[in-house]
């Protein structure tokens, strides 16, 4: 055995062995139009992947939406002589993530199709059935490898990009999940045409969340081309969410922290009460929207504790509003949001770490918030 | 954003993007004779993880057999003034790992105790439990930190030092789990000496394992020592354990593959059998005894497919019977053992890949192994 050490002794009365270890992963992102088409994206990861099978899992929604999906993932398996099993199709959004059925429905697909680790479990749908989909093929024969398909805007400017998965348990978002980086990540968005103007909007918040912490060229992009995203122009959208998807994709791969052993985490800017606020809400609100108060809540503290100056302020408002994201809801006003504080160091653990803004694409950690100051934001949003 | 690598252009039909990162992990052993001493083996891992609260997880059998385990406990915990929560004690036993009961208990507390990803999680037991424990730990939060105190011959010289955990589902033994390496293992050999007989030698089939395919010098003082062994001469039997769970760590920490990507599993000489006898025979053969059977089987595979000589195979099963340990049951007839032969490649994916010995501490794969040449086997050991 190659760098073998050994104990020094054993006859003292404790001894010590101590051995780290590095483990390699890679995050891989994909864009296209048509992830299906022979020698496209799904045909280049296969290649590199070599599964011994592939079970799709599809977004309820996503089946109704594009009937024409299964028919085209079936002619893609014959012309590519990839061992291809019938999709199973499961709920998606936030209720799938609410208790085990979804998750047991995947884990005996995948025991009755005998996937082994080296096939693949293809998740196809929002950001809530990624979530689910994930976690089930990760705790499958300890991880069969994932490729994940984001079918909205809010998946494939965020969530779809990330190394987690989970569901929520004991009425606490994301209880339950473990880190495991996917295969491959594809934004096929030829998925995003069938989405409502609801979800479509929604998930721009989270393109705007990651520009407000790291670029500002993105949030000059955004703020320049608000009609045109609205307007749903998909050149423009395609460019804008591909540089967001960027930006997370490239956060966790070299921003140190990957499994987010630390307490810091900037890619949950404005979550802590948008986390809060889906359940005070009964999950009326998307995550997206949420997230969009989430960020009028956290810039107006900013602004209120002397790090970001009124106008820049004003413009990261308005931005949201010109977007038809809501930056207020009667729900800010319940005693229980401040309870999300406590909730969001709980799930991360240690001392409270918030990330506040001094500027467009500049951070700053707080680790106290005073109950007047965050009072005083709410007032001022309401 | 150090490292940034922008996409060459957002116009073209299809984009990729490819970000390599490796995430650090450590994996340390202690041995002690009495972990909770202030300053001992569990002072020191508290030391260095600064757990926000510690939730003790204990084995019912190690419970009833260690009366004064929580006393110590508590007199440590109010020494050292640590935020100790009062113990969760649960079953034991491969029973424990048939279903979702026990982990739920796990859960709720973590929930209820409102444990965090900086606190810790101590699980004490046999390897079942640990497996149990270290799952719930790993999906709470995403993982809360795990520390494990092995408290049989068995977790102590091989599956307290893995980097996995888990549970059986649909009959298939370790269906759900997941890889993640505990922040310490703490061996403490005071443990040791409630075990009965059985469990007490059951274990040392893991030590003879790792000696066969990786260390001749372990092998002969085994074999020098099986006396003392079976005699219970603690001084001897901590030598051969610390040496066995130090061989066990190090090949996880150094052999190149610690989350097991590859098809090649070592540690899982004499397995596939042992894995698929413990439920052929309703679990009446402990682990470490199915283990012993199995170890018999593939080093008599072995001689007959030429790859060992038939001195050194006498020399095997003669240390195996020396330890009071098993090395054939009627079981081996049941038609069904052959499916573990798929079962174990399921689980590992891709292409059957068993190891055999050419000698001692001399391992060789095969990837194929004929119906004729394993019957023959089986009926050498009827």
């Amino acid at each position: 055995m190659r760098n073998r050490k050994r104990l020094s002794s054993v006859s003292d009365t404790q001894h010590h062995l101590n051995s780290p270890f590095t483990v390699e992963w890679n995050h891989q992102l994909f864009n296209t139009d048509s992830a299906f088409d022979v020698g496209g994206a799904f045909s280049e990861v296969c290649n590199a992947l070599s599964p011994v099978k592939v079970l799709p899992v599809i977004d309820k929604g996503v089946h109704q939406s594009h009937p024409e999906l299964v028919q085209r993932m079936e002619k893609w398996s014959q012309s590519t002589n990839t061992n291809c099993c019938d999709p199973l199709i499961i709920e998606g959004g936030e209720a799938s993530k609410n208790n085990f059925t979804t998750i047991e429905l995947i884990l005996e697909s995948i025991h009755k199709e005998h996937l082994c680790r080296k096939s693949c479990v293809l998740a196809i749908g929002g950001g809530a059935a990624l979530d689910v989909i994930g976690f089930a093929a990760s705790i499958a024969h300890r991880g069969i490898p994932l490729v994940r398909m984001p079918t909205t805007t809010l998946s494939a400017c965020d969530s779809g990009l990330g190394v987690k998965n989970g569901i929520n348990y004991f009425g606490k978002k994301n209880f339950i999940g473990v880190f495991d980086p996917p295969f491959a990540v594809i934004n096929d968005f030829s998925f995003l045409s069938t989405l409502d103007d609801r979800h479509w909007r929604s998930g721009l918040s989270e393109a705007v969340k990651v520009a407000l912490i790291k670029d500002k060229n993105l949030f000059d992009d955004i703020e320049s081309q608000s009609k045109q995203l609205i307007a749903r122009e998909i050149d423009v959208a395609k460019r804008i969410i591909l540089h967001s998807a960027e930006l997370h994709l490239l956060h966790i791969t070299t921003g140190g922290d990957p499994f987010e052993k630390h307490e810091s985490r900037p890619l949950d800017f404005g979550h802590w009460s948008a986390h809060k606020l889906e359940p005070l809400t009964d999950f009326t609100l998307t995550h997206g929207e949420a997230v969009s108060i989430g960020l009028a809540l956290d810039v107006t503290i900013s602004k209120l504790l002397g790090f970001l100056n009124e106008q820049t302020h004003a413009r990261i408002l308005s931005l949201l509003k010109a977007l038809h994201l809501p930056t207020s809801h009667p729900a800010l006003a319940n005693p229980e949001l401040v309870n999300g504080l406590e909730e969001f160091r709980e799930h991360i653990g240690g001392k409270l770490t918030l990330l506040m803004i001094e500027g467009i694409g500049t951070p700053r950690e707080i680790h106290e918030l005073d109950s007047t100051t965050l009072r005083q934001a709410i007032e001022e949003l309401m």
